[in-house]
């Protein structure tokens, strides 16, 4: 699987770790595969396979053994993190990508388990599949990548940034705090997957670092474009309704910086990131085309 | 640390490993760390240690290394499990333990990412030290633990329970839908607990399946004695209302086959695993101590 890897490719690859829908828990395990499969763009493990392949040397085994396990858990956690953030306790979300949300379909309970069972099963696939390694560089590569996935899923990254997010709304915040939410609430499941993708893929170090950084700008380009189609898209492409922000009461870049200002630093952090990206790797392939369509997407 | 060891020294090993209570995601640090510290009987990693001595050389820095963050991730799945069951959308429960519940104390919102925080965390205690790991016997007894850890918490274990329970509330379960709920809400977390305590501990393979044996009794006897005292006991004893089962229209083994029944299974269940374990380990030492604590407590 040497190359660039389509959506649908990559799709098969993450349903395929799903638990199978059957026994007495049958209904969680709905709950947890309606999550997953209500289609997604899929960008951590896109960008995490792009970034592997910066640096691989093509051996589809290791792709298999190390990267795909990765790819699933950190679907599987974006996927829980979306099920509970949209719960009525939190942002009270009926419709996500054009179909009703986890809970609306399921009920709250079941929707607070499922996205337990969700965030659980990632790290059920990735012990399985580090349990079935054999070569030490190949461990170790894959225990480091699971230590970055749980520190940036946890306080100190994504929950760290819900946390800011949650206290924050219908406040406004300092231009620190909404840095700190969008490098942490967006952005530590970004740098995770590049991260993890650079460690997989048998980066050096210094690459590893570097992919971090250019992860960062992206990561805070792309939720700042995020706050932008907010506004100037429609329900249609975007498949919510748009000022939710508005709605929810919460103050994002446009609201606080106006939008042209939202409009050129996305534009700045975009740049820096595609410059930081060949410096590493002048040829502009799968990763660089990626990041771009990421960066100009109009949904 | 050889031999039996306090609940309080236990407890200062678990909170070692929360993390600290500092940034902007404060918030949610005091939340976990509240539903951590909130006074637990801390009987799954009291199972695990006892059922680790059992195997196990004395060792200190062993028990250290992989028992101690297997202990403290045990009891944040445990303590997730608890905050998120209390919830409005779940079992509306606003008191455990004679103290406020997580999200009556922090809000629903809040209690949710706390509880994903410490779910998440417990997989970052064991990638962390699985990191430090250096002896391959150690490497592999803690892989395998991890598996079995992500096994029982997730939808095959106390997840597949706990949705059971959801969807059976308000009904009349069948004979064989209350065990599969008792196996795996209650039981999944005990198995796992003495089954990596065995393995950690160093157990073969049949001494592993005894173990697990053993722990599926306990399950269900400790079940079933939380049923009777739910019925017998009083507040004062049990921290929260008696009859709360019945208050959340719950359907018990008490209920199901009536109090005389219930006690007879109880007392069925809790000899034979006790038997089981004299036959593991004929001395009654640490374990069956701990055991028969349990399968007679009053609160």
């Amino acid at each position: 699987m040497n190359g660039s890897i389509k959506k649908t490719a990559l799709e098969d690859i993450i349903f395929s770790f799903l638990p199978p829908r059957e026994g007495y828990g049958k209904r969680v395990r709905e709950a947890m595969s309606q999550a997953v499969k209500n289609g997604g763009k899929r960008i951590r493990p896109l960008l995490m396979g792009g970034t592997y392949r910066l640096f691989s040397d093509g051996d589809e085994e290791r792709e298999r053994r190390l990267l795909w396990p990765f790819q699933a858990s950190m679907e599987m956690i974006h996927s829980y993190s979306l099920v509970h953030d949209d719960l009525p306790a939190i942002d009270n979300d009926e419709l996500r990508r054009g179909q009703p949300t986890t809970w609306k379909l399921f009920g709250e309970g079941m929707a607070v388990i499922a996205g337990d069972g969700l965030l659980n099963h990632a790290y059920l696939i990735l012990a399985r599949a580090l349990l079935g390694l054999e070569e030490e560089d190949h461990k170790r590569a894959f225990i480091r990548s699971m230590e970055r996935l749980a520190h940036h899923s946890g306080v100190d990254g994504m929950i760290g940034g819900q946390t800011a997010d949650i206290l924050l709304t219908g406040k406004i915040p300092s231009p620190d705090e909404i840095d700190y939410i969008y490098q942490n609430k967006t952005g530590a499941l970004l740098k995770a997957s590049m991260g993890i993708g650079a460690i997989l893929g048998g980066a050096g170090l210094e690459q590893e670092a570097g992919i971090e950084k250019i992860a960062a700008c992206l990561g805070m380009a792309y939720q700042i474009r995020d706050d932008i189609l907010d506004v100037e898209s429609s329900p249609e492409l975007l498949g919510k309704p748009v000022l939710s922000d508005d709605k929810n009461n919460k103050i994002t870049y446009v609201s606080l910086y106006g939008m042209e200002e939202a409009k050129k630093e996305a534009e700045r952090l975009g740049q820096e990131a595609l410059e930081l990206l060949v410096r590493i790797s002048p040829e502009k392939g799968e990763l660089y085309a990626l990041m771009e369509g990421l960066l100009h997407r109009k949904k």
